[in-house]
């Protein structure tokens, strides 16, 4: 969810547009797909271990999507993100409801495989391995990941899965943060911080976080106030779940035209404001580990922390 | 690795006990496994969830060891350890150099399917789900995790895998920590944070951490100076990584003979120091998450941070 930016970026290709390519080069929107996998891999910021992942999927909107990898230096690996679930996050954050087909630089990690199990007939997901060579074909993720652990061990059937829609109807508690919530000072900084805890309190109410109960909400601003905001991704086998703080650095990459510098993390360093929205009293906080994140990639960020409750 | 401790616990059973245990039964060793599951579930610690995974595993030494699932109120859900890390974890802390098969309560996740990959032959291990019922039988990891990708995609063959002997051969920074180091002092707390100490860099030395090339060990102690100590171990795919903190606690769960309290995490409150060993300028630092962790599931331990470079 980006707002302010430029509202679609490299990282999404309207149908029309995805159809004209394909007609340009004699294929269909499905063969297209590898063929977007090696600029997509271009785009990828890994700067631990530079090995650059590349996807580009087919929305049911017809909308094509990409996702790469993303590290973060000095933080556990455990922060990365997956160009997986940069995909799915970048779609689901632009209201796209389901991904049909992925095209994919390297064979899915077991991670992804499971956290592509929040998204309702996960197993239905064509993938297609561009690095098996120009015969690869799409294979069901149910070739990838048989006898799957998911949603469905753990949810109720009516719970909306990943890209579902939803509202978690939650309201910020009146005395969060520092205090700035309730002034009117109309001030740049005022406004900015406005925006971006109106951005990480939506990335809240839309978060997917059945497991915990506890859904939360992340944005990023640049120095020209532009305004990047996600949510929290859980995972039924909890490990894979995508943070906030992901969610939001994943729709800055997307939104933002910035660039790596071949994979190094220098990117982040135009991110000045920051906000987090989470549950009071949250079995799980990202707090802390925002704050270790933040301080990493774009030391200069000022972070403020909301508090919210079901409203 | 636990020094002090018992040295062995519920959570190892020796060869001799376990061909025992099979015989009274007149069952096999590879039969007993799956009737361990149930009271290996029991010693499961998973405050958020309440969903308890036990699994029992044999070794080639012909020991059985058993793992269970951990789950710390307060932090990211990316920071629970699944029962088939802790069995890994805890079979290599005793030395164990190979586990053939694995019994376990429920179907392992993609997350597990993959850190099981930095086995070598880890596509040879067989693996019995119980909740499948009496008919249940060991089936290849293959099976589970097809076209798997791993260590083979990234190290040389001669790299060791998880579990097999290594020193990543490594000294102590001269004005590490807080100073306490270099101090002759041998009153109990200089001797016991010299326990820790002493364990954390065991851990970091034995630590799998080829893809960041950041070895890290952690150790904590109980209030009767006990130490249990354990090294971090990295996945070819980054994000199921096994932290060194989530190692040593894995060492203390099986080792300190501690229970939790239904699940409550209320069993790490007799910690109340540790240590965590680490690369100067790691590009892979453990320390503020250690910290976050600590401060969750032990707000009185003393923690101290020792930063290594290659001896
Ligand atoms: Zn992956
Ligand atoms: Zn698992």
């Amino acid at each position: 969810m980006t707002e302010g930016g430029d509202g679609g970026g490299i990282f999404v290709i309207e149908a029309a547009e995805a159809e004209a390519m394909a007609r340009q080069s004699g294929i269909t929107v499905l063969q297209l797909l590898p063929t977007l996998v090696p600029s997509a891999q271009a785009l990828a910021w890994p700067p631990i271990s530079r090995f650059c992942v590349g996807a580009a999927g087919l929305g049911s909107s017809g909308r094509v999507y990409l996702g790469v990898n993303l590290e973060f230096r000095g933080v556990p690996l455990n922060q990365s993100v997956h160009a997986e679930q940069f995909l799915i996050a970048n779609a689901a954050g632009r209201g796209e409801r389901r991904i049909s087909h992925i095209a994919v630089s390297a064979v899915p990690c077991g991670h992804c495989r499971q956290f592509l199990q929040e998204v309702r007939h996960a197993s239905e997901i064509q993938i297609l391995v561009t690095s098996e060579g120009p015969r690869a074909e799409f294979q069901p993720l149910s070739k990838l990941i048989p006898h799957p652990f998911g949603p469905r061990d753990l949810l109720h059937e009516d719970c909306p899965f990943l890209m579902e829609p939803r509202d978690n109807n939650l309201v910020l508690v009146a005395d969060a943060g520092d205090g700035n919530h309730g002034l009117a000072v109309c001030n740049g900084r005022a406004l900015l911080e406005g925006k971006l805890r109106a951005a990480a309190l939506e990335g809240a109410r839309t978060a997917h976080a059945p497991y915990s109960g506890c859904p939360s909400g992340f944005a990023v601003a640049d120095e020209e106030g532009r305004v990047y905001g996600g949510g929290y991704a859980e995972s039924a086998a909890y490990n894979p779940s995508l943070g906030p703080v992901q969610a939001a650095l994943i729709a800055y990459v997307a939104g933002s035209g910035r660039r790596s510098d071949r994979g190094e993390d220098g990117g982040y360093d135009k991110i000045v404001g920051a906000a987090l929205v989470e549950a009071e009293d949250a079995v799980v906080s990202h707090e802390e580990t925002a704050r270790m994140l933040m301080a990493a990639v774009a030391p200069r960020c000022r972070l403020v922390v909301y508090r919210c409750r079901p409203g």
